[in-house]
């Protein structure tokens, strides 16, 4: 046992601190002026592409990706790198290309796809020179339960026939998303878990209508190209969209879920980091009633919870990350469920205190805390809310017990 | 001791039924609508006007208002009429001439007016033909402690000179805003609590300039008139603007702070019985996993924590207006800040799990949950932050405890 | 709408409050000395029956039970006497004959009893001159769901013969403890809850075996009779010891249940009280770093807490009593669940701070703190455990929402 | 970076894991017998001792014990060991000769005393033929700032004279217990942190004075012998008693603090998981409402959260434990504090879950969860409440962001 990075970490962790410090928070306040000087309301600000530039000729580029296609990193090496770039969630995610929904996309493609769909998106993904999009939430269902979701794929001759709505499909509301991998029934008869297929869907295809971007609390993400609600009516494509075999949605699915949750939860905890510190600052600052809002005893013990709920997290991602590594996804499931539990919900909290001790700009457009604090809590309801991993990992938590096992109380 | 209501407000309470399902329900959709399609970003749909011409045709007229000058209603009376209007927070106030800021501020000026005050301002006001907004809270200190206002407000010859900087001064934003009630330094020499005065300051005074509108997470409230930051500088008003008199700032604020708490918690208690509403519509509806949400403990158990935190919350507040009536604002002292403490955290917390029980929709502009939040998140913060009203409080208590007197232990 | 008490209840509060601080609070050290001193490890100390000889020549007696046989009080005004018994809850309900399980028999016999079970049992009951127990709960079934209580009650001839495990039958280690009320079931094949009915049992009846006390965290409540596990074995009682008919066990144990919840409740508040005038003594006390511990913000927020919770849970009980006297306990089930779901655990976390604001002390003998908490634990299990009340009264809140019926939206 | 436990650790897990489940279960119910069947109140069972001798025989002896005198284990390889002691709290560490507060007395005399104070009583503590307790905690002072305690130690010639009162000096009542620590002042006039010394003294000391056992809750832990309070009335033992030199006693006492935060929050661990093992046996064999307990949503909530928390408190634990093999335990400063700030209160939590799930059985003697929960609640007291620790922690935090140090924003 050892908590320690090894070196490949603390050499690229050095590196993306350098760059996040030197050059994504003084592209910060230029990304705000910038947003406001846009003539179209859903594309990024020049800043991003500069910071992109930048990235790559530092070498801090897909770092997400392992194999081949990427950075070849392992997940216990790249989540502390995914860590820092949530200090700054707007900027430093894209600036490495390294923002969801592209990096789950690039993963399904290098993973699944064949070489003609990676020629085709994955390549240009890669570069950047594209975005690309996730079409699975519905609205008409309860998406949590995936084998709800009820857009049809229907196969007729070579090609498919895609008809539902999808909405919260983050990313598309920006033009320069070309690409969206919808989630689709293409059999209605098989059993529960394979009558799902993912396909990939142009985005000037006849019959895609992209009808509104989605709101969470009052912002429209129009910073990373919203979240798009689209009506699929009569689409076709050609079978050889199809990403995987048909049935496969499901799993493919699930194959995502894995190293998304790390990025997500790291960030997340980037987040956390950055929030804890602007409080830190804050009260040290502050007077009232006498002295630094920080010799207060409330405040104070919101720091102390703050820093020892974050540690505690930290330290269960960088384990499941480990896992997946070393007994792979499947067997890091409980884990992967954990995580997703406790991190959203523990960062949530910290901001909300972070807010707090800010007054009325922590509520405000003048600090980034609103902002994290609504990034965190859309996250306790991405990938199904809470409740549905908790009720999973309890069912697995009672089987356990049912044999006498006690050599094995822990996961 | 007697729990029901009495028949005035039972008739009362019935005839606002009435209009806000009648016709404050209906009229929300059509104000959406027309907040998409405004020309000017901050004024009011014409919708409000409509509202408002019926509310007084029915009576339903300035209720808030005790006193010759309005409806003449107690607290305890008007206390579960305001918890009606909660239902639709952004449309029923106005529509009956009740909403915030302009009800202290007609408070305000039929209280401590003078003859000449009150006929400029308050009667336009209590026609609605203008809107006003009040001006305490500055960017620069921590606003909690009032006797950290800043802005200055100095005598020369028969004006006042006001420089300083306030900012969620809220309605501000909207062109018909046309009157600030200004908090201020009159005299930083005096003792700490009369150095401060309110003044009231007309919008074209030369010298008021209206920066930005303040976003609470990412609203701009824009549909109420916003949150203005507003600069000062070198404003001059004649010495009859001021409130009071000299030195008064710091009492008049606490005046207003009564009744507008009792306003403020049974709107955000209305607020929290719409949220729970559509919580047990959304669970009975949506079906996952085999059965409806409804069906799940975890969900259960929400709705019951929610009806029986709010149940003590209204009591409490219920309780408040009462001890107002009968014993006065100031022996309800501890009660006006227990219910500050209290009704917003758990009216924040009802509406979160309404949130959480509606998925991506409820975060977003497709209910009206993730607006309610923001609105009782915010009063977490206005007035001062929940902490600062607990300190107090708990001083109070402690003090009670010196000398041995167990027969008086209750509030 | 009226929070304050009417006359009588000032009068009774102003007489009950004399009573425990002139003569409970002095008894309590020397009770304690006598438990310590006493030969029988189950029986009361001698200075009970000092403190009820006291108690009924003051007119302090029976208070609680309503009718021709007690002090005929509504629900609205014992309440707050029974909050004042609450501050020494060892002592002071006993010392006024408005002790538990003892009450609930006596409005049991009351109601539902014939002329011969009055005058055998409940005549020396009201005088104090025997105890009683009620035998509900057993260890081999989860007795919160009472349709599960197997303990076979069977008619044979003109006698009934009693079959089952019985356990936590509070009092009836006391030897004085003379009759058991016992739940059980006379007819498997009748509907789901018509199939118990409730006998008395003589202590002295042939097949009765009390086994042994059953401890809660420790404590074998010896000072009020324990709480014993007791095998009924082939035991025979005449048909005449039935009480009502046959199948109505069910029915006369909800009957017992609303006015039981109020005694309790309320005694919980009182026991907060006690605990929070406690609290806030010893940290005005106690120096640690440089001050009192009274200066520490957090022991501030746990004491503005305190009261706010305590304030609201106060007024729900209270409510509940008014519309147990107005409405009915049938009309008042929800309040009735909601009072047992929130003043129980509000009370715990209450004594909870308390105790740690006394340190090691906190959970020692020297204090009532640890003793008062856990009563209010064991209170969170009596009755059915918080789980079970939560979801049954979700239920009936959901069942309310399914026609729109926005007018009506509280309890 | 890596997660797993090492060959070692590995191995010694499963001999006692082994151990603890084929020798130390099966004699709990053993254990409970003889402790009703004592004639000494505060001695231990004959079962202790046939435990020590096996578990000796098995080379499971001194395993807490770095350096030549003990096992010499890391913290890190000790740690995993602690845990599967807490399994069985009562029984599993004194078997192993590896108790508080015998430990850290242990490592007290190893690390601190002179040759002939380990002679004398480091040789008989490390054999198990007697026992010691630490004598620190005072009834008249808050004891948490330890440089309030109060007990005189005063030199005269070549000999201590001690006078003062200690309480909760845990295994005291035994009389086998033949020495005691005293922590006490021996200059007044010193600094601060170098008033205070520690001693050696002889139970049969005259003028030391074992008064009465401690409760807690309602346990008087007379299986470990107690908690005693103790007056020490003109004590005199000879110079060569004193641990290390003068004005010591506050550096010597940080010393222990850190292995035996180790040792107490992983058996806390291991209580947790023996709680929530019994909780879902328990809820998997309980029927009410139609299905086991196992089905209801709540009822796995509980189970969900008591896992997620419990691994990551068992990580932070892990990783102290790392720190302080790696870094020393100054450098382990902030996680020391923030394991003994996060542990107890977590394993709180999940024991109070584990009690509700089983209804009155959980608060009773029949299950060992009561007694579980009262550990852990007194674990939030002992070295200091969680409060304490909460300040401190927050003020090394605050310090951290002083200058702008994004780059080590984790501890």
């Amino acid at each position: 046992m050892d908590f320690g990075y090894d070196e490949t970490t603390e050499r690229l962790r050095e590196r993306l601190t350098d760059f996040v410090t030197g050059w994504v928070y003084p592209a910060e306040p230029v990304f705000e002026r910038q947003l406001l000087d846009r003539t179209d309301p859903w594309t990024a600000p020049p800043v991003v592409a500069e910071l992109q530039a930048e990235a790559r000729r530092r070498g801090l580029w897909n770092l997400f990706l392992p194999g081949e296609h990427g950075a070849g990193l392992t997940n216990l090496r790249y989540a502390p790198l995914a860590e820092i770039t949530g200090w700054s969630p707007s900027l430093a995610p894209v600036a490495l290309n390294c923002a969801a929904p592209d990096t789950g996309n690039m993963e399904l493609l290098a993973e699944f796809g064949t070489a003609e769909q990676r020629e085709r998106w994955l390549t240009p993904l890669l570069e950047a020179r594209i975005r690309s999009a996730f079409a699975m939430t519905e609205p008409a269902v309860a998406s949590s339960d995936a084998t709800n979701i009820a857009t049809r794929i229907e196969r007729v001759g070579d090609e498919y026939v895609i008809n539902g709505r999808k909405w919260f499909v983050t990313g598309a509301m920006d033009p320069r998303c070309a690409l969206f991998v919808v989630m689709g029934r293409t059999d209605p008869t098989a059993a529960r878990h394979r009558q799902h297929s993912q396909i990939l869907v142009p985005r000037g295809t006849p019959g895609v209508h992209v009808r509104r971007g989605m709101r969470t609390f009052g912002y429209d993400d129009s910073d990373h190209g919203g979240h798009a609600e689209i009506d699929f009516v009569d689409v076709w494509v050609p079978v050889g969209n199809l990403v995987g075999e048909e049935g496969s949605g499901f799993a493919i699915s699930q194959a995502r879920l894995g190293p998304g949750r790390i990025h997500h939860c790291m960030r997340l905890v980037g987040m956390a980091e950055r929030a804890l510190e602007l409080m830190c600052r804050r009260v040290a600052d502050r007077h009232a009633f006498g002295g630094p809002l920080a010799a207060q005893g409330v405040v104070r013990d919101w720091i102390a919870e703050s820093r020892v709920r974050l540690e505690q997290a930290r330290l269960l991602v960088l384990k499941t990350a480990w896992l997946m590594d070393t007994v792979g996804n499947r067997q890091a499931h409980t884990e992967i469920q954990a995580i997703k539990i406790v991190v959203p919900e523990t960062v949530e909290w910290i901001i909300d205190r972070a807010v707090q001790a800010h007054g009325a700009a922590g509520v405000s457009q003048d600090t980034p805390l609103a902002r994290l604090w609504t990034r965190a809590r859309a996250l306790r309801l991405a990938d199904g809310p809470d409740e549905v991993h908790r009720q999973s990992l309890a069912r697995r938590e009672l089987r356990r017990h049912q044999p006498r096992n006690p050599g094995m109380s822990h996961v």
